[in-house]
Protein backbone atom coordinates (compact mmCIF):
# COMPACT_ATOMS: atom_id res chain seq x y z
CA UNK A 1 0.00 0.00 0.00
CA UNK A 2 2.57 2.31 0.62
CA UNK A 3 4.39 1.68 -2.44
CA UNK A 4 1.29 1.99 -4.14
CA UNK A 5 0.60 5.38 -2.90
CA UNK A 6 3.78 7.44 -2.92
CA UNK A 7 6.99 5.72 -2.73
CA UNK A 8 7.36 3.51 -6.51
CA UNK A 9 7.35 6.29 -9.02
CA UNK A 10 9.64 9.13 -8.32
CA UNK A 11 12.50 9.28 -10.54
CA UNK A 12 13.94 11.09 -7.47
CA UNK A 13 14.87 9.24 -4.12
CA UNK A 14 15.76 12.56 -2.71
CA UNK A 15 12.14 13.67 -3.04
CA UNK A 16 11.03 9.67 -1.89
CA UNK A 17 12.88 10.49 1.04
CA UNK A 18 11.19 14.09 1.92
CA UNK A 19 8.02 12.57 1.49
CA UNK A 20 8.29 9.69 4.04
CA UNK A 21 10.59 11.56 6.51
CA UNK A 22 7.48 14.40 6.72
CA UNK A 23 5.24 11.55 7.04
CA UNK A 24 7.32 10.27 9.88
CA UNK A 25 7.50 13.92 11.59
CA UNK A 26 3.56 13.66 11.96
CA UNK A 27 3.82 10.35 13.12
CA UNK A 28 6.19 11.42 15.53
CA UNK A 29 4.14 14.30 16.53
CA UNK A 30 0.85 11.86 16.81
CA UNK A 31 2.79 9.81 19.24
CA UNK A 32 3.66 12.85 21.35
CA UNK A 33 0.03 14.09 21.30
CA UNK A 34 -1.31 10.50 21.96
CA UNK A 35 0.83 10.50 25.37
CA UNK A 36 -0.33 14.05 26.02
CA UNK A 37 -4.18 12.84 26.37
CA UNK A 38 -3.27 10.05 28.26
CA UNK A 39 -1.42 12.22 31.23
CA UNK A 40 -3.86 14.31 31.12
CA UNK A 41 -6.80 12.15 31.42
CA UNK A 42 -4.19 10.34 34.21
CA UNK A 43 -3.15 12.87 35.89
CA UNK A 44 -7.24 14.10 36.61
CA UNK A 45 -7.95 11.04 37.83
CA UNK A 46 -5.41 10.37 39.71
CA UNK A 47 -5.21 14.42 41.00
CA UNK A 48 -1.57 14.36 39.74
CA UNK A 49 -0.92 18.02 39.33
CA UNK A 50 3.10 17.26 38.62
CA UNK A 51 2.20 15.06 36.10
CA UNK A 52 -0.56 18.02 34.98
CA UNK A 53 2.15 20.59 34.71
CA UNK A 54 4.30 18.31 32.62
CA UNK A 55 1.50 18.04 30.21
CA UNK A 56 1.23 21.96 29.83
CA UNK A 57 4.86 22.03 29.47
CA UNK A 58 4.58 20.11 26.63
CA UNK A 59 2.23 21.98 24.71
CA UNK A 60 5.21 24.59 22.94
CA UNK A 61 7.13 21.10 21.94
CA UNK A 62 3.91 20.20 19.86
CA UNK A 63 3.16 23.60 18.83
CA UNK A 64 7.17 23.50 17.66
CA UNK A 65 6.28 20.17 15.49
CA UNK A 66 3.18 21.85 13.58
CA UNK A 67 5.12 24.41 12.67
CA UNK A 68 8.43 22.40 11.33
CA UNK A 69 5.84 20.05 9.51
CA UNK A 70 4.49 22.97 8.02
CA UNK A 71 7.32 24.34 6.68
CA UNK A 72 8.19 20.99 5.59
CA UNK A 73 5.12 20.50 3.50
CA UNK A 74 5.54 23.94 2.06
CA UNK A 75 8.87 23.02 0.91
CA UNK A 76 7.47 20.46 -0.71
CA UNK A 77 5.00 22.08 -2.27
CA UNK A 78 7.03 24.99 -3.85
CA UNK A 79 9.94 22.84 -4.79
CA UNK A 80 8.21 19.68 -5.80
CA UNK A 81 5.53 20.56 -6.87
CA UNK A 82 3.89 16.73 -6.11
CA UNK A 83 0.61 15.36 -7.79
CA UNK A 84 -1.69 12.95 -7.45
CA UNK A 85 -1.32 10.61 -4.53
CA UNK A 86 1.61 12.87 -3.42
CA UNK A 87 -0.42 16.05 -3.34
CA UNK A 88 -3.08 13.79 -1.70
CA UNK A 89 -0.40 13.20 1.12
CA UNK A 90 0.97 16.43 1.82
CA UNK A 91 -2.27 17.94 1.76
CA UNK A 92 -3.44 15.44 4.61
CA UNK A 93 -0.54 15.57 6.34
CA UNK A 94 -0.72 19.59 6.28
CA UNK A 95 -5.00 19.15 7.45
CA UNK A 96 -3.95 16.46 10.44
CA UNK A 97 -1.27 18.42 11.57
CA UNK A 98 -3.93 21.26 12.74
CA UNK A 99 -5.86 18.50 14.25
CA UNK A 100 -2.90 17.21 16.12
CA UNK A 101 -2.19 20.49 17.57
CA UNK A 102 -5.62 20.65 18.69
CA UNK A 103 -5.71 17.68 20.20
CA UNK A 104 -2.68 18.99 22.07
CA UNK A 105 -4.71 22.03 23.27
CA UNK A 106 -7.44 19.63 24.96
CA UNK A 107 -5.19 17.84 26.56
CA UNK A 108 -3.67 21.27 28.01
CA UNK A 109 -7.19 22.13 29.01
CA UNK A 110 -8.00 18.93 30.65
CA UNK A 111 -4.65 19.19 32.55
CA UNK A 112 -5.75 22.67 33.58
CA UNK A 113 -8.80 21.15 35.23
CA UNK A 114 -7.06 18.82 37.01
CA UNK A 115 -4.71 21.12 38.50
CA UNK A 116 -8.02 23.21 39.36
CA UNK A 117 -9.62 20.32 40.82
CA UNK A 118 -6.55 19.23 42.78
CA UNK A 119 -6.76 23.23 44.53
CA UNK A 120 -10.48 22.90 45.21
CA UNK A 121 -10.66 19.38 46.11
CA UNK A 122 -12.16 16.40 44.55
CA UNK A 123 -15.57 16.55 42.58
CA UNK A 124 -17.77 14.01 44.08
CA UNK A 125 -18.79 12.36 40.69
CA UNK A 126 -17.67 11.74 37.21
CA UNK A 127 -14.10 9.85 37.33
CA UNK A 128 -15.78 6.73 36.00
CA UNK A 129 -16.88 8.53 33.08
CA UNK A 130 -13.68 10.45 32.67
CA UNK A 131 -11.52 7.37 32.73
CA UNK A 132 -14.04 5.61 30.08
CA UNK A 133 -14.79 8.08 27.83
CA UNK A 134 -10.87 8.66 27.85
CA UNK A 135 -9.76 5.50 27.28
CA UNK A 136 -12.22 5.19 24.28
CA UNK A 137 -11.13 8.45 22.87
CA UNK A 138 -7.39 7.65 23.21
CA UNK A 139 -8.20 4.43 21.32
CA UNK A 140 -9.57 6.79 18.50
CA UNK A 141 -6.46 8.94 18.34
CA UNK A 142 -4.33 6.05 18.14
CA UNK A 143 -6.55 4.22 15.44
CA UNK A 144 -6.26 7.19 13.34
CA UNK A 145 -2.71 7.28 13.46
CA UNK A 146 -2.08 3.58 12.92
CA UNK A 147 -4.66 4.16 9.92
CA UNK A 148 -2.28 7.27 8.48
CA UNK A 149 0.71 5.27 9.16
CA UNK A 150 -0.60 1.82 7.27
CA UNK A 151 -2.91 3.96 4.98
CA UNK A 152 -5.88 1.70 6.26
CA UNK A 153 -9.05 2.87 4.95
CA UNK A 154 -10.78 0.68 6.72
CA UNK A 155 -9.66 0.93 10.15
CA UNK A 156 -10.22 4.89 9.20
CA UNK A 157 -13.67 4.51 8.76
CA UNK A 158 -14.11 2.20 12.14
CA UNK A 159 -12.79 5.52 13.72
CA UNK A 160 -15.05 7.66 12.04
CA UNK A 161 -17.85 5.34 13.27
CA UNK A 162 -16.97 5.22 16.86
CA UNK A 163 -17.51 8.94 17.00
CA UNK A 164 -21.13 8.31 17.27
CA UNK A 165 -20.13 6.18 20.60
CA UNK A 166 -18.42 9.23 22.17
CA UNK A 167 -20.95 11.43 21.99
CA UNK A 168 -23.81 9.42 22.88
CA UNK A 169 -21.38 8.46 26.22
CA UNK A 170 -21.13 11.99 26.33
CA UNK A 171 -24.44 12.96 26.40
CA UNK A 172 -25.29 10.21 28.70
CA UNK A 173 -22.63 11.26 31.18
CA UNK A 174 -23.71 15.22 31.23
CA UNK A 175 -27.39 14.28 31.68
CA UNK A 176 -26.31 12.22 34.68
CA UNK A 177 -23.69 15.02 36.40
CA UNK A 178 -26.21 17.90 35.72
CA UNK A 179 -28.57 16.01 37.99
CA UNK A 180 -26.28 15.11 40.50
CA UNK A 181 -25.38 19.40 40.74
CA UNK A 182 -28.94 19.83 40.76
CA UNK A 183 -28.97 17.37 44.36
CA UNK A 184 -25.75 19.00 45.78
CA UNK A 185 -25.44 22.21 44.32
CA UNK A 186 -22.29 22.99 46.49
CA UNK A 187 -20.32 20.51 44.19
CA UNK A 188 -20.99 22.79 41.03
CA UNK A 189 -17.83 24.33 40.30
CA UNK A 190 -16.11 20.75 41.28
CA UNK A 191 -18.32 19.06 38.51
CA UNK A 192 -18.12 21.86 36.17
CA UNK A 193 -14.66 21.21 36.12
CA UNK A 194 -15.39 17.50 35.32
CA UNK A 195 -17.84 18.53 32.97
CA UNK A 196 -15.81 20.57 31.12
CA UNK A 197 -13.04 17.41 30.51
CA UNK A 198 -15.48 15.36 29.52
CA UNK A 199 -15.80 17.94 26.95
CA UNK A 200 -13.11 18.32 25.88
CA UNK A 201 -12.14 14.50 25.52
CA UNK A 202 -15.59 14.58 23.49
CA UNK A 203 -13.50 17.24 20.85
CA UNK A 204 -10.26 15.18 20.95
CA UNK A 205 -12.74 12.81 19.63
CA UNK A 206 -13.70 14.81 16.90
CA UNK A 207 -10.36 15.59 15.74
CA UNK A 208 -9.24 11.79 15.67
CA UNK A 209 -12.64 11.44 13.27
CA UNK A 210 -11.18 14.65 11.37
CA UNK A 211 -7.92 13.00 10.36
CA UNK A 212 -9.68 9.77 9.65
CA UNK A 213 -11.57 10.94 7.07
CA UNK A 214 -8.44 12.70 5.98
CA UNK A 215 -6.44 9.26 5.38
CA UNK A 216 -9.68 7.70 3.98
CA UNK A 217 -9.06 11.02 1.33
CA UNK A 218 -5.54 10.05 1.00
CA UNK A 219 -5.72 6.11 0.74
CA UNK A 220 -8.99 6.76 -1.71
CA UNK A 221 -8.75 9.94 -2.69
CA UNK A 222 -12.73 10.75 -1.95
CA UNK A 223 -13.19 14.06 0.06
CA UNK A 224 -15.61 12.21 2.55
CA UNK A 225 -16.14 14.76 5.14
CA UNK A 226 -19.78 16.05 5.90
CA UNK A 227 -21.54 13.00 4.57
CA UNK A 228 -23.05 11.29 6.89
CA UNK A 229 -21.87 7.66 8.31
CA UNK A 230 -23.75 5.12 6.10
CA UNK A 231 -23.10 7.30 2.81
CA UNK A 232 -19.12 7.50 4.03
CA UNK A 233 -19.62 3.87 5.05
CA UNK A 234 -21.00 3.04 1.42
CA UNK A 235 -18.17 5.09 -0.16
CA UNK A 236 -15.24 3.67 1.19
CA UNK A 237 -16.82 0.27 0.31
CA UNK A 238 -16.96 1.16 -3.38
CA UNK A 239 -14.05 2.92 -3.91
CA UNK A 240 -12.44 -0.54 -2.11
CA UNK A 241 -14.09 -2.58 -4.34
CA UNK A 242 -13.52 -0.71 -7.56
CA UNK A 243 -9.07 -0.72 -6.61
CA UNK A 244 -9.52 -4.33 -5.80
CA UNK A 245 -10.80 -4.65 -9.60
CA UNK A 246 -8.23 -2.34 -11.10
CA UNK A 247 -5.35 -1.43 -8.48
CA UNK A 248 -4.49 1.72 -9.85
CA UNK A 249 -8.11 3.16 -10.20
CA UNK A 250 -7.60 5.68 -7.43
CA UNK A 251 -4.74 6.98 -8.39
CA UNK A 252 -5.31 9.35 -10.90
CA UNK B 1 -1.65 45.61 -1.84
CA UNK B 2 -3.71 43.48 -4.16
CA UNK B 3 -1.29 43.63 -6.77
CA UNK B 4 1.96 42.97 -5.01
CA UNK B 5 0.36 39.90 -3.23
CA UNK B 6 -0.89 38.36 -6.51
CA UNK B 7 -1.93 39.57 -9.35
CA UNK B 8 1.36 41.27 -10.90
CA UNK B 9 3.35 38.18 -11.91
CA UNK B 10 1.36 36.31 -14.02
CA UNK B 11 1.84 35.85 -17.79
CA UNK B 12 -0.77 33.54 -17.48
CA UNK B 13 -4.37 35.83 -17.34
CA UNK B 14 -6.32 32.25 -16.26
CA UNK B 15 -4.40 31.72 -13.71
CA UNK B 16 -4.54 35.50 -12.41
CA UNK B 17 -8.92 34.21 -12.72
CA UNK B 18 -8.58 31.19 -10.73
CA UNK B 19 -6.78 33.09 -8.03
CA UNK B 20 -9.05 35.99 -7.35
CA UNK B 21 -12.27 33.21 -7.66
CA UNK B 22 -11.36 31.10 -5.39
CA UNK B 23 -10.34 33.75 -2.83
CA UNK B 24 -13.93 35.52 -3.57
CA UNK B 25 -15.50 32.28 -2.86
CA UNK B 26 -13.86 32.31 0.39
CA UNK B 27 -15.26 35.63 1.13
CA UNK B 28 -18.36 34.66 -0.34
CA UNK B 29 -18.43 31.44 2.53
CA UNK B 30 -17.02 34.19 4.73
CA UNK B 31 -19.92 36.47 4.83
CA UNK B 32 -22.76 33.50 5.12
CA UNK B 33 -20.76 31.93 7.99
CA UNK B 34 -20.68 35.94 9.94
CA UNK B 35 -24.44 35.89 9.15
CA UNK B 36 -25.08 32.56 10.87
CA UNK B 37 -22.80 33.87 13.60
CA UNK B 38 -25.24 37.10 13.70
CA UNK B 39 -28.51 34.96 13.22
CA UNK B 40 -27.65 32.19 15.84
CA UNK B 41 -26.78 34.61 18.69
CA UNK B 42 -30.35 37.28 17.62
CA UNK B 43 -32.34 33.32 17.50
CA UNK B 44 -31.02 32.89 21.18
CA UNK B 45 -31.78 35.97 22.69
CA UNK B 46 -35.03 36.73 20.88
CA UNK B 47 -36.27 33.06 21.59
CA UNK B 48 -36.66 32.72 17.97
CA UNK B 49 -36.70 28.98 17.35
CA UNK B 50 -37.72 29.50 13.67
CA UNK B 51 -34.58 31.43 12.71
CA UNK B 52 -32.97 29.23 14.99
CA UNK B 53 -34.04 26.56 12.61
CA UNK B 54 -32.87 28.33 9.69
CA UNK B 55 -29.18 28.44 10.64
CA UNK B 56 -28.84 25.18 11.43
CA UNK B 57 -30.08 24.36 7.86
CA UNK B 58 -27.78 26.74 6.31
CA UNK B 59 -25.48 24.20 7.80
CA UNK B 60 -25.23 21.94 4.83
CA UNK B 61 -24.30 25.13 2.11
CA UNK B 62 -21.41 26.10 4.35
CA UNK B 63 -19.97 22.38 4.17
CA UNK B 64 -20.71 22.14 0.57
CA UNK B 65 -18.92 25.39 0.30
CA UNK B 66 -15.89 24.49 2.38
CA UNK B 67 -15.93 20.90 -0.42
CA UNK B 68 -15.90 23.45 -3.21
CA UNK B 69 -12.95 25.64 -2.02
CA UNK B 70 -10.76 23.30 -0.94
CA UNK B 71 -11.26 21.23 -4.71
CA UNK B 72 -10.26 24.72 -6.15
CA UNK B 73 -7.20 24.56 -3.89
CA UNK B 74 -6.37 21.31 -5.11
CA UNK B 75 -6.89 22.10 -8.82
CA UNK B 76 -4.69 25.04 -8.25
CA UNK B 77 -2.33 23.43 -6.95
CA UNK B 78 -1.72 20.46 -9.18
CA UNK B 79 -2.10 22.52 -12.37
CA UNK B 80 -0.62 25.97 -11.99
CA UNK B 81 2.47 24.71 -9.08
CA UNK B 82 2.18 28.30 -7.67
CA UNK B 83 5.07 29.56 -5.68
CA UNK B 84 5.95 32.33 -3.67
CA UNK B 85 3.12 34.70 -2.30
CA UNK B 86 0.73 32.58 -4.66
CA UNK B 87 1.27 29.25 -2.55
CA UNK B 88 0.55 31.28 0.28
CA UNK B 89 -2.33 32.62 -1.22
CA UNK B 90 -3.77 29.02 -1.88
CA UNK B 91 -2.42 27.41 1.63
CA UNK B 92 -4.17 30.76 3.62
CA UNK B 93 -7.19 29.75 1.94
CA UNK B 94 -7.08 26.13 2.23
CA UNK B 95 -6.48 26.53 6.36
CA UNK B 96 -8.61 29.83 7.19
CA UNK B 97 -11.86 27.47 5.49
CA UNK B 98 -11.48 25.15 8.13
CA UNK B 99 -11.63 27.91 10.42
CA UNK B 100 -15.05 29.63 8.53
CA UNK B 101 -16.58 25.78 8.43
CA UNK B 102 -15.64 25.07 12.47
CA UNK B 103 -17.41 29.12 13.31
CA UNK B 104 -20.40 27.68 11.55
CA UNK B 105 -21.03 24.54 13.12
CA UNK B 106 -20.29 26.78 16.45
CA UNK B 107 -23.19 28.85 15.14
CA UNK B 108 -25.45 25.65 14.96
CA UNK B 109 -24.35 24.62 18.61
CA UNK B 110 -25.77 28.03 19.63
CA UNK B 111 -28.90 27.55 17.48
CA UNK B 112 -28.99 24.24 19.31
CA UNK B 113 -29.27 26.09 22.71
CA UNK B 114 -31.59 28.37 21.69
CA UNK B 115 -34.45 25.55 20.52
CA UNK B 116 -33.51 24.04 23.63
CA UNK B 117 -34.03 27.05 25.84
CA UNK B 118 -37.41 27.73 23.51
CA UNK B 119 -37.97 24.66 24.70
CA UNK B 120 -37.55 24.08 28.48
CA UNK B 121 -38.20 27.95 28.86
CA UNK B 122 -35.81 31.20 29.32
CA UNK B 123 -32.83 31.47 30.94
CA UNK B 124 -32.61 33.39 33.88
CA UNK B 125 -29.14 35.16 33.54
CA UNK B 126 -26.93 35.41 30.94
CA UNK B 127 -28.77 37.18 28.13
CA UNK B 128 -26.72 39.98 28.29
CA UNK B 129 -22.95 38.36 28.46
CA UNK B 130 -24.51 36.86 25.01
CA UNK B 131 -25.65 39.81 23.17
CA UNK B 132 -22.49 41.61 24.28
CA UNK B 133 -20.07 38.56 23.73
CA UNK B 134 -21.87 38.46 20.44
CA UNK B 135 -21.60 41.48 19.33
CA UNK B 136 -17.75 41.26 19.62
CA UNK B 137 -17.32 38.21 18.58
CA UNK B 138 -19.19 39.12 15.27
CA UNK B 139 -16.94 42.14 14.75
CA UNK B 140 -13.81 39.82 15.30
CA UNK B 141 -15.07 37.63 12.26
CA UNK B 142 -15.90 40.49 10.07
CA UNK B 143 -12.60 42.24 10.86
CA UNK B 144 -10.74 39.20 10.16
CA UNK B 145 -11.89 38.54 7.16
CA UNK B 146 -11.71 42.44 6.00
CA UNK B 147 -8.08 41.97 6.92
CA UNK B 148 -7.94 39.13 4.06
CA UNK B 149 -10.34 41.10 1.55
CA UNK B 150 -7.75 43.82 2.07
CA UNK B 151 -4.55 41.98 2.62
CA UNK B 152 -4.25 44.06 5.74
CA UNK B 153 -1.75 42.80 8.06
CA UNK B 154 -2.29 45.66 11.24
CA UNK B 155 -6.10 44.97 10.81
CA UNK B 156 -5.21 41.25 11.33
CA UNK B 157 -3.28 41.83 14.33
CA UNK B 158 -5.83 44.13 15.84
CA UNK B 159 -7.91 40.87 15.76
CA UNK B 160 -5.99 38.57 17.54
CA UNK B 161 -4.97 40.99 20.28
CA UNK B 162 -8.80 41.49 20.88
CA UNK B 163 -8.98 37.90 21.64
CA UNK B 164 -7.60 38.18 24.75
CA UNK B 165 -10.10 40.55 25.94
CA UNK B 166 -12.93 38.35 24.92
CA UNK B 167 -11.19 35.02 26.79
CA UNK B 168 -11.50 37.70 29.91
CA UNK B 169 -15.07 38.55 29.49
CA UNK B 170 -16.14 34.86 29.05
CA UNK B 171 -14.20 33.98 32.18
CA UNK B 172 -15.87 36.79 34.22
CA UNK B 173 -19.69 35.96 32.42
CA UNK B 174 -19.11 32.39 33.20
CA UNK B 175 -17.81 32.88 37.13
CA UNK B 176 -21.40 34.94 37.54
CA UNK B 177 -23.30 32.30 36.10
CA UNK B 178 -21.57 29.68 38.27
CA UNK B 179 -22.71 31.64 41.10
CA UNK B 180 -26.24 32.34 39.94
CA UNK B 181 -26.77 28.59 39.53
CA UNK B 182 -25.79 27.50 43.21
CA UNK B 183 -28.17 30.10 44.40
CA UNK B 184 -31.02 28.91 42.35
CA UNK B 185 -29.85 25.63 41.06
CA UNK B 186 -33.36 24.59 39.91
CA UNK B 187 -32.32 26.86 36.67
CA UNK B 188 -29.14 24.94 36.30
CA UNK B 189 -30.24 22.74 32.82
CA UNK B 190 -31.17 26.22 31.36
CA UNK B 191 -28.56 28.61 32.19
CA UNK B 192 -25.92 25.18 31.39
CA UNK B 193 -27.36 25.97 27.42
CA UNK B 194 -26.23 29.69 27.87
CA UNK B 195 -22.99 28.64 29.54
CA UNK B 196 -22.54 26.38 26.32
CA UNK B 197 -23.55 29.19 23.75
CA UNK B 198 -20.67 31.58 25.22
CA UNK B 199 -18.02 28.72 24.96
CA UNK B 200 -18.91 28.41 21.68
CA UNK B 201 -18.60 32.06 21.32
CA UNK B 202 -15.46 32.13 22.79
CA UNK B 203 -14.48 29.24 19.95
CA UNK B 204 -15.35 31.63 17.21
CA UNK B 205 -13.47 34.25 18.67
CA UNK B 206 -10.05 31.68 18.55
CA UNK B 207 -11.09 30.36 15.01
CA UNK B 208 -11.33 34.66 13.82
CA UNK B 209 -7.83 35.09 15.49
CA UNK B 210 -6.24 31.68 14.05
CA UNK B 211 -7.84 33.35 10.19
CA UNK B 212 -5.82 36.67 11.51
CA UNK B 213 -2.75 34.72 11.62
CA UNK B 214 -3.28 33.20 8.49
CA UNK B 215 -3.55 36.74 7.01
CA UNK B 216 -0.29 37.62 8.92
CA UNK B 217 1.54 34.71 6.89
CA UNK B 218 0.19 35.73 3.78
CA UNK B 219 0.47 39.38 3.63
CA UNK B 220 4.27 39.00 5.69
CA UNK B 221 5.35 35.74 5.03
CA UNK B 222 5.96 34.67 8.53
CA UNK B 223 3.99 32.07 11.08
CA UNK B 224 2.93 34.26 13.94
CA UNK B 225 0.83 31.15 15.65
CA UNK B 226 1.78 30.64 18.96
CA UNK B 227 4.25 33.24 19.72
CA UNK B 228 2.44 35.46 22.13
CA UNK B 229 0.64 38.78 21.68
CA UNK B 230 3.73 40.46 22.15
CA UNK B 231 5.87 38.53 20.01
CA UNK B 232 3.75 38.98 17.54
CA UNK B 233 3.38 42.48 17.33
CA UNK B 234 6.64 43.07 17.22
CA UNK B 235 7.21 40.58 14.43
CA UNK B 236 4.29 42.22 12.53
CA UNK B 237 6.41 46.02 13.15
CA UNK B 238 9.26 44.44 12.36
CA UNK B 239 8.02 43.06 8.79
CA UNK B 240 6.38 46.12 7.90
CA UNK B 241 9.18 48.67 8.75
CA UNK B 242 10.53 46.02 6.08
CA UNK B 243 8.23 46.06 3.64
CA UNK B 244 8.56 50.03 3.76
CA UNK B 245 12.16 50.26 2.72
CA UNK B 246 12.01 47.95 0.17
CA UNK B 247 8.57 47.05 -1.11
CA UNK B 248 9.32 43.83 -2.43
CA UNK B 249 11.05 42.19 0.68
CA UNK B 250 8.49 40.09 1.70
CA UNK B 251 7.34 38.18 -1.27
CA UNK B 252 10.43 35.82 -1.85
Amino acid sequence: MIDKLSLNHHISQQFNAELEEVRSHLLAMGGLVEKQVNDAVSALIEADSGLAQQVRDLDDEINQMERNIDEECLRILARRQPAASDLRLIISISKSVIDLERIGDESTKIARRAIQLCEEGEAPRGYVEVRHIGDQVLKMVRDALDAFARFDADLALSVAQYDKTIDREYKTALRELVTYMMEDPRSISRVLNVIWALRSLERIGDHARNISELVIYLVQGTDVRHLGLERMKEEVRRNTERANVSPHADDK
